[in-house]
């Protein structure tokens, strides 16, 4: 019986192991796609509590909690007032939630960071408690120190094109003992979303970004490709776009010019007519970013803000989005095709939460990748959201490796709001080295140690580098 | 290599046996969904031969046999007539059928109750047919005494609202040695498909055992409400709703009360004004269910009936249905925030037929626990009909835990119409310690057996007692 | 740690080896669906080089060049002009194509049929690449050579209904030491697809074929019922039919004979009226396949030619097709039932490209399957293109085990272009030993060599003679 979490943690052979120890873990990360807030970086924020840093913004595990039972004034509604009772809390939905990836990235987290080997338990709780407290008042657990200790070169966060990007700047001028790279990444998706609220609000706020009025479509272009230009000065290389579902409608100016004026002035727009703006400045976009060499990601699959009550008390991106069917090939095929001609197609990842949409993004993806330019210009994102866990990494490598060449991927991204999320590298990497391995030691791919780890070490960190572009 | 079917069947390390043997196999049975006569319960019947008890009334065997080329007269057709033939023709099917969990579920079956080890053939088949219809004259092998012998403590039956659930009363008044409580599951399909023949009719029948006439949309839910009532007494805690896919259309009273009446007349009617008198009653229904602790099963992702040719001889479960694409995650989320936003959710177990919508549903499941009082308020269901198998047992345990709080799960139900399937409890338990002893082995988690004997016992018992409320 | 690709491929305990070197290994090849050009055969043609062999047409390896940022010029544009500068490319490409099927099958070929064990790289490609080549001027080289080596009784090539199958007549009249039969399969995609280009010139095409004016829906079913006999008579049992998705609209004679008159005047048509005369056609053909006893084949889950410029560059079949979404359920039932009520049942196998699809397809197969006269009479097809991979087959494996009777499955076929691809079927069998014997192994099967050998066996082959009724 091997030890709980310990140095052969997920390793199943000898070949894994190796892999693992002399290859993987070496390498830097690169986290391509996140959700932190880059002032906690510029201000080099420091956590009051583990209760602040754990479970403050992070809304898989107020989920799970949820599903424990507890009540969400215990939860979301007793982080200020009572932080150890949410930390208890937790602890008692940590002990039942086995199997979960939160089990294993707790772990990892309470080890890699705060030292601490115990497995916590109610009973238990004050005290680790009050150790991971006193851990983090020391010098290098400010976010900055747990970044260098992460060893993160480059950290792409998400960014509204309407941002004036100052955090940006301020890390960038910033301490010199901080040599990591934090970029933005462009996320224009309420331009895109003309059906929904606040549509011409929006339109008002961009505007003032791109210092020019926008009054039809022609002038979002202008000030999409100004703000484009704007982030990549600032060392920008993707973008991400979140949509329902794989879309296609097309249209001409004319029509587009229509609907524009109809969404700007707020009135009702059926799908059908949001689907045509934001076909077209899918297309738009693509062209931009094919010319700046830079990555577009695009994600779907997803259902959002599911319980209007939940909506109601406590705002999005809190817990209430969960997986939608498998639908849209067709869709993502005609996008592509009329990117191709249009532009050309950009380096892109895409991603769904629907695990049975992996062979078809797939198989899309490598059907577009005539005379690319790249290795694997268009990829399946690594295993996401509500499938960054064992099961969902393994599909998504073999997945990859079944139906394209894996040694061109990407690996992973933490897609995290929290700073402790860089064990998610290792988790990802422990289970890749583990695929890999298990294939030499099983006679399936030949004990070529060196070929084999060089590959290993691409994914972990080369390829993203490579991809991105980006200037390590 | 291990023997057939030993003592560690399933289980692949020591922490797995230790699991099963310490924790699992000690538990009783809730056996909260199957489809039982509770009649043969009360009547305390005896099966004349094998060929009665294993053929008589299942579904899955006789679609294998279908399979293996064996004509109908040789498998529904005999039963009557030579039901040794059938036995024969079944020995020949088991044989081919290797893989298949009727392989696993039969010699279980046969060593549990019969004690018999054999492997059958056709060439020992008069022999093990003798010897199991010896076995079947023992005291012990009544109903009752399968069900004793089984470690039984509550069995819920599905029945319709009509029901004056007679036997239910029966067996409640009956022998003393019999202390497993039986009792009825309420499932309102006839009353929610208005537009399927017969629905005028069963508003009669409805009509007499609510002891009012039904004349009005508003007279259905008073009747129902007055069943539902009715089921409570009877210890009812449980409803199930078979959907083909979720649905959700919103009406006002006047539309219902107008859809009603075209469809106690008889008039066609088209699937959206079914669906809205569908979703009207779910919603319905849902605070009834939830007012009196009760649990609400829905299950969907099912085409039933496929052959016109094959209903006409045998009629309905029979055999001839299957799994339907994944489809209406919009519309589910729909219905549950209808149902939170009317009168809170009850609890519920959903299921679905497709695997493919495991992910799914325990996402939305998960999106709806704010504040929800009950650990896992809405689960997904275990592995059922055609997922009732090694992986698909595998699959729903390891998606509920990758999603959800795997400790809170209220584990296995038979959905069988037969009374030796218990085994598929101990089947369910292998697999699940085999799952969870696994990751213990593996460093995935403590080797903690006190705690996670303790969660395995949750599972296998322990949650469904609490989760129903069952007086045990 | 074992050796790449040595005696225990793939086979993971002592029951998979024995089960395939003393009973899979020895069984002879029926290749029921691949899509070789028979007058190669009947040429028996020579390859001047490795790269016209392994690359001249196989688009599953241009697809992971295309991904490995490799230029089409240096893919299918040096194919004559640099037929080395491909292969190394190739080389190049396969070493990071780690996991992906077609890593085992070339490396399975270069030792199968070249007696080559070395890993191919970009350093020795050249040497590799002469070897091969020298190989290539062997006497047993050619394609009856390798067709011989490879143990196979059967070829079903791939033919439309308008061929005269000269090839197959020369095939059969030819060499006397080359004893396998290639027999045409009846592919009428053309007769079915009305609303696609060049309907009408195919509809003189086949009155030529026929020896009849067609000129009505009626005088196409004459004209195809003539060519299926044509078919027949040279031995054709086996249809093939490609649909996009599973498709159900009903017509009456005089409406099809008014979508047949549009179609062969070339007036646009929606894809319902499309359907209606799909669905007639198949209908009729399920009839006429029925009485001859042949095999109707139907895939789907498939998207064509995604990309419109490469198709306007290299054509149909060049590797930009993918996956599509699980869909149609519901029309396959409603097909397979409309075919029962008409004519009875044929023989079938079902295949689509999406996995999902996999329960859905087997749990409607056998839901038609009432005295159907012969085992297995509807199959869910081997793992299939996209699908051909471990994983794909231990999936369709299992679906298929899980829920019908495995013994009864058909097994592999190639669906290739290239005479190499015999291995495949190797690659299969080491699969499905190593299920079964891991069941064995595990006690989760009974430890009987002779029956579960002889089980291995009839997948492998007997099967496969018995459901098409081959004369070998």
């Amino acid at each position: 019986m091997k030890n709980f979490l310990g140095g052969d943690f997920l390793l199943g052979t000898g070949s894994a192991s190796e892999l693992y120890n002399a290859h993987a873990a070496k390498m830097p990360v690169i986290d391509y796609h996140c959700h932190i807030d880059p002032r906690d970086i510029a201000e080099d924020k420091r956590y009051a509590s583990i209760t602040e840093l754990w479970l403050g913004g992070d809304h898989y595990k107020w989920r799970a909690m949820r599903c424990n039972g507890i009540a969400e004034r215990e939860i979301t509604g007793a982080l200020q007032s009572d932080p150890f009772l949410v930390f208890r809390r937790w602890a008692e939905t940590l002990c039942r939630a086995v199997g979960n990836p939160l089990y294993h990235w707790s772990y990892l987290e309470l080890r890699r960071y705060f030292g601490i080997d115990d497995i916590l338990t109610p009973q238990n709780a004050r005290d680790i408690y009050e150790r991971c407290n006193a851990r983090l008042r020391d010098a290098d657990m400010s976010v900055q120190g747990i970044i260098r200790r992460s060893n993160v070169k480059v950290i792409c966060t998400t960014d509204d094109p309407a941002s004036d990007l100052r955090w940006h700047r301020v890390i960038a001028e910033g301490a010199k003992d901080f040599d990591t790279a934090v970029l933005p990444a462009f996320r224009p998706d309420k331009a895109l979303n003309i059906d929904q609220p606040g549509f011409s609000q929006y339109m008002e706020l961009l505007s003032e970004a791109a210092g020019m009025e926008i009054k039809s479509f022609a002038d979002l272009k202008t000030a999409l490709r100004a703000r484009v230009d704007y982030f990549h000065a600032f060392g920008g290389r993707a973008s991400d776009h979140a949509i329902d579902c794989p879309l296609y409608a097309e249209a001409d100016e004319a029509e587009l010019e229509a609907i524009f004026k109809r969404g700007v002035t707020g009135e009702r727009m059926d799908k059908t007519d949001a689907d045509k703006h934001r076909t077209a400045l899918l297309l738009f976009l693509a062209g931009l970013y094919r010319e700046r060499g830079w990555v577009m990601q695009i994600h779907f699959g997803c259902i959002r803000n599911n319980s209007a009550e939940s909506f109601a008390l406590l705002g999005p991106d809190t817990g209430f989005d969960c997986v939608g069917n498998s639908r849209g090939a067709r869709e993502l095929v005609s996008l592509l095709d009329a990117m191709e001609r249009r532009d050309g197609l950009p380096k892109m990842v895409l991603y769904s939460l629907n695990p049975c949409d992996n062979e078809i993004i797939m198989s899309i993806a490598v059907s577009f990748e005539r005379d690319a330019g790249v290795p694997a210009r268009i990829q399946l994102g690594s295993a996401w959201w509500f499938n960054d866990h064992k099961i969902g990494m393994e599909k998504q490598l073999t997945d990859f490796a079944n139906l394209g060449v894996l040694g061109n991927f990407i690996g992973m991204l933490t897609d995290s709001r929290s700073f402790l999320s860089y064990t998610r590298h290792e988790y990802f990497r422990r289970i890749l080295c583990n695929l890999i391995g298990g294939w030499m030691e099983n006679g399936e791919l030949p004990a070529d140690m060196d070929s084999i780890g060089a590959l290993v070490e691409d994914i972990c960190y080369n390829n993203a580098v490579s991809f991105f572009g980006f200037d390590v």
